[in-house]
């Protein structure tokens, strides 16, 4: 596994502190490819999985207060990365937001369309992320392979839309798709071993899904162990060709 | 011309005080198939154009001062209609920004990223849309054929992104392209007369294509009258199986 990174590379996980951000950060930890995993999350210290996972490997593990959508915190951390000569050769974005239980749920009608909690879904999905992109692309690794990727969703392919409703956060992830595309256009100039993609977890049992998982049958709601292992499978497989490409987590290519 | 509009229709442009918004308000006072214009914009005062057409237009033209990105106004204007008993045929978003010679400038490379500026842009390019049809689709005619339509751009589509750069611009008109995608299927169900259609106006000699103009070749940089007599006829050929398409000026579909 990750048999396409060099050994002892770093990995940066943004929104790791629970569902499929913290069971890539396990995963990855468990992976004796990977030297040091930085854990990126808003709260980081209120996490009970990143802790029970810092005491049994402590020296790799590094927690980073991080929200995406200040460009401060994205500049700190940067500095940080330079002042401690660390180049990642992994990036994921996991950090998504569909609903928060206090009024932001995806909408099922136009008349649920509100402004201001259209813009929050943008900054975290989309903004937010381009951020990112802008901040650590400038200082990922240039020997081998990278790969900058941002968990997108299905539900974002514009061309797949059959059911409707959900229109920030459907939106939101077409606006990433493209912001990750238009970011690998420059990659291929200006950083030319980075690999860009959009990636599409399947429906997995977190937060995020809980209240949509009545009709998903059981085999096709993932747990998050599963979903981080293809997600690293899919990673591992990537060359530089699929770069601005938009991906399931079976490896199978998802149109725009 | 119009013909698959019913004698008299109504029709609504917004972002009418310049540009291919005041051409479409001067073309459709012009086609004896048209009752009323309702041109709106965030000034429509200030426009030479609009007081120009008013002088000979006077009993079919009106103005309406509207700000997308603004709840409360698109209310007072979905008020206005119900109680003028108008029920649009035609509303058209031509509303959009990519630069404002105030410090907004379409990004030519990550570093140029600035989250409040990536903000404004989607909020006039996507969320105000979006707005717009939760407003306006309820309250189109529901006889014959009835067209929402919402400028996008070739460069929104992710596909055919082969330059890179203009971040905000881009994705903004993915997220606009997803938008009109969902509405058109909520529509199928609730509003199943109206057509909705993100269209491609081509380069337009305009304010917004201005800085870019240099190396556009002379016969591919378009009038505003030339495109609007495009892309009314565009809409008059859609039929309801083109609905959540995106078309550009000559008909033609744009991968997404």
């Amino acid at each position: 596994m990750l048999s396409s990174f060099p050994p002892n590379f770093t990995a940066l996980i943004q929104g790791s502190s629970r569902g499929i951000g913290l069971a890539l950060v396990e995963r990855l930890l468990n992976e004796p490819r990977v030297g040091r995993v930085l854990a990126c999350a808003r709260r980081p210290d209120g996490s009970a999985g990143l802790a029970r996972l810092a005491e049994t490997h402590a020296g790799r593990l590094q927690m980073v207060q991080l929200d995406i959508t200040d460009s401060g915190q994205l500049e700190a951390l940067a500095d940080g990365l330079r002042a401690e000569r660390l180049r990642p050769h992994l990036v994921i974005n996991v950090a998504g937001i569909l609903h928060d239980g206090q009024g932001l749920a995806p909408e099922k009608r136009l008349e649920d369309l509100d402004f201001e909690r259209m813009q929050r879904v943008f900054a975290v999905n989309a903004l937010g992320p381009a951020l990112l992109c802008r901040h650590l692309l400038p200082l990922m690794a240039t020997d081998g392979k990278a790969v900058l990727a941002a968990l997108s969703a299905r539900v974002g392919s514009i061309g797949d839309n059959r059911l409707g409703g959900w229109y920030a956060y459907r939106s939101s992830k077409a606006a990433l798709n493209q912001i990750l595309k238009t970011a690998s256009i420059e990659a291929r100039r200006r950083f030319k071993n980075v690999v860009l993609a959009a990636l599409h977890p399947g429906t997995t049992d977190t937060n995020l899904s809980r209240p949509f998982q009545a009709n998903v049958p059981d085999d096709k709601l993932f747990s998050t162990d599963f979903v981080a292992e293809r997600l690293l499978s899919v990673i591992d497989q990537l060359e530089l060709g699929d770069s601005g490409g938009f991906f399931a987590w079976d490896g199978q290519s998802i149109p725009w």
